[in-house]
């Protein structure tokens, strides 16, 4: 049992939040909405007034933001945490944010005696609920040896990518990856059906062929050929354009600051960018090969 | 046993040949280099002195060729074979052509009573000789299943994409895929590295996440990671940076006449022609990793 | 005056054929739409029942006709004008059609001792009523000289670009150029304003500095800028999305053919055929900003 | 008369300085590098130890800078020029840099009641000498006023673009769309080229026609149809491939935050990264037409 402060209860945070709770450790949380707030008392939490406050006897803090801007300002902003935190603690932050904003807190926290990963996770909301996320994490050996105890009570799969915002880094050249084999697959199915083949039987001969990619393999984007993935439900639910163009736009600050060609990457970027300005901003990121269609 | 006339002995045909013959086959052979020709008598053939005298007493006729104009040369050109064969032989043609190629001799051949199937193979070199390729064809499905056994001598796996023509769509819509993909490991894998992180720790993490696809899994670009892998030989071996160029202006051609959008296919097919002008045309496809580095 | 065949008359060949019989010359036209030939014959041309029939007395034979199968079907084709044709008539091919098409004619119409120009125009449905278009032809020098004083007819600028067929790729190397730097003007026109600038303001900087293109000259591709272009018109007349969409399709075949790299040729052909998909086909081809827009 | 601080005498600062001079400016220079300063003693500039002492005296500052960092060092890190500026000095930053580096250096000027506008500019180190440069302002109007005649001492177009950073937009905006015509300009005449078109013809024939822009005007990438112009001189002098390329990520910055797609824009960037790559980093950056090239 580890006393943990919980701060970011959203789509993801909420969940992840709960699972920690089903798994034994005690939990101070806090959101900037009451709602998600009550629902994580009524889980079993321990609600506070304010990040600070939440602090209070926890040995592991965990954040969940939407942003780099909203993690900088909550760990080294005026009056930050990194000035109330105990030496003595580690920090897990598993949003999704720019390597070098990762870098820069968990400098700021190291510089207090601190140590701080970074964990985002990869796996969306369903399995946020199931505890079966994926934990990409960056930073020290001994502050990831603390960690996975606690991130396995959230997700399945807990990495070590290397240092201080290697889990960034590695969450984001995944993610551009799997827009690049998603847009990939979409063109191939799309291009093979419009020559008359069926998309179902196509999608098994490029599994079983160099094809081969976890697009056709679990998150098939044309509707019907599987069951229960967002194509087939009007490309409801899922992981939504929106986000992905969010990482995507991470994807190439990235590749601009570490001038790393990514001709893919980017041009992926500007399709789910005019994608999105399409009005598919909240429909699964799967929907992309409406683009290429009538 | 089947009685084959085999035309084409290259780099692919010559091992398909001799598999054939290994499975107990009688094949008469053909093709225009008297030194292929030597060796595959060597194995076990007869030759012939053309294509036509090939034909006697076959009851399946394979060939295996460099482009679509060679292919219709053969069969529906000035005393092409159309007019040679019985009406009980099989035709499988493994070469990689556009699929309106391969459903113009299809119907040529149907137009004299004449069965035949398209069936270009996915596995490069190596695999021909394991006798492991990978056939994905068109047709009728009679005769496709006239057609396995003879295929199962030379692969592993089979497929039946459709009607005639399909085989050559499949192979070209995966190919594409292989193209994007290999060039979007290339990218993440670059960028990746130059951010500090381990090649081979980064592949793995994507490997087990949503980014997984066939090139991580047993083709990765990025030298060191896998030990018996082009990328980890200079280069050397593989599937040439040439072929890849063909294949992917197959893939256009096709786009175009379909009318199927394939931005990133499309990028894909420029960056290889821009590699190839660079001077790799005979390194291996997964080179492409050294268009993004200096 | 000369006598003269005209074959098609569409939106382009209808005001083209009355600017010649403006000119003095005497016209026999041919058209399968027999509202079109009654609007000739109102303007002084004579019809005729079959394109050839049309040829009767004609020194020179002009065609203006939507794709490369009907050119070669008319001239070529079964009991084709070519078997038609005396020796001293000039052909004169203002069809926009492949290079290769164009070439296979020309060969033909020189087998039979018939001297043939190629001669797509640049311009549209203005230019072609005002007489302004410009003509880029290819073929020998002395036919070029004797097409030229029909030509100025119809056109303001007259071009030799080459040999047999240089004049359709003349006309699809600008066409693609065109195509980009009007994305391109777009682009900047689309990111500035976002910004906050003046799109008018913008527009002068541009056209004053570096960026200066045609686009921005005389065709504005923002609403507003421009009082009489497409733009401001909602998109409506101008060069429809489709027939530029048509023209990056003969760039990607040529580039194709000649193993050119086109990579922004290339983007932006899929860019258009996706904006056509979008449902913009008939709209003029500056709506492509609407692509970068919400 | 006026008197000047004039900070960085690079390539381009030091003939901009000289000009100034020659106009009848009183200039006090400074510069990290003694060699430049001495020679624009020479010219008749009084040197300073460090920026803060040139200050004195100064009615106008001008700073012409590598980038952002370094510009907003200079005037608002510890111990920056805004703290010894006095309130009627104008200061004109000529330096190319992010907007928002623009707005932020701005900002703090006006804050401290100091009027800036930012003022970079196009033409490169011969238009710098020639005093022809074209200035792209951005700030309010009156500022702008009062900066026209200083820099009409330097170049002979000066625009007003809008607020402040406005300059720093146009010029990148103006610069992408410059990108994206030279690759555009340098496919179509490679294209045309290797069909066997003259490249000077074909420059003619699409300067008089709708593929007009200024790559082919003043500045042609194909080597031999100008004189004197960087591709007839082994692409030497003019604009470097590792400046533009520099350009172009600023325009991806920019595109990012105002989430504005550049599907061209992007893609040029990558293009001239991978260029850079090549080992071509000094070379003009017409030279992007050898990426098209065996």
């Amino acid at each position: 049992m580890t006393n943990i402060a919980f701060i970011g209860l959203g789509n993801m945070g909420g969940p992840m939040a709960e699972n920690l709770i089903k798994a034994g450790h005690s939990l101070t949380v806090y959101d900037l909405n009451k709602d998600v707030l009550d629902a994580a008392v009524k889980a079993g939490a321990k609600s506070a007034n304010s990040a600070i406050s939440a602090l209070t006897n926890a040995n592991v803090v965990i954040s969940m933001l939407p942003n780099g801007s909203i993690v900088k300002s909550l760990f080294t902003g005026k009056n930050g945490l990194i000035n109330h935190l105990s030496k003595d603690v580690l920090v897990i932050d598993s949003s999704t944010i720019a390597a070098d904003d990762a870098r820069y807190v968990a400098q700021a926290c190291k510089a207090k005696g601190i140590s701080m990963i970074d964990a985002p996770v990869s796996g969306g909301t369903a399995a946020a609920q199931a505890g079966t996320l994926t934990f990409i994490c960056g930073g020290e050996a001994e502050d990831f040896d603390k960690a996975k105890p606690i991130l396995d009570a959230m997700g399945k799969n807990i990495f070590h990518a290397g240092a201080s915002g290697a889990g960034q880094v590695a969450k984001i050249c995944n993610n551009m990856l799997l827009a690049i084999h998603m847009i990939g697959s979409a063109e191939a199915l799309n291009m093979g059906t419009r020559q008359g083949l069926d998309a179902g039987v196509l999608s098994e001969i490029m599994k079983a062929s160099s094809g081969n990619n976890w697009s056709l393999q679990v998150y098939n984007p044309f509707p019907g050929v599987m069951p229960n993935v967002p194509s087939s439900n009007d490309y409801n639910g899922g992981f939504m354009v929106n986000l992905m163009s969010k990482d995507l736009g991470l994807a190439q600050e990235l590749a601009s600051k570490s001038k790393s060609p990514i001709p893919l990457g980017s041009a992926a970027g500007q399709l789910f960018e005019m994608h999105k300005y399409n009005g598919e901003g909240s429909k699964d990121f799967s929907s992309i090969l409406k683009m290429l269609q009538e």
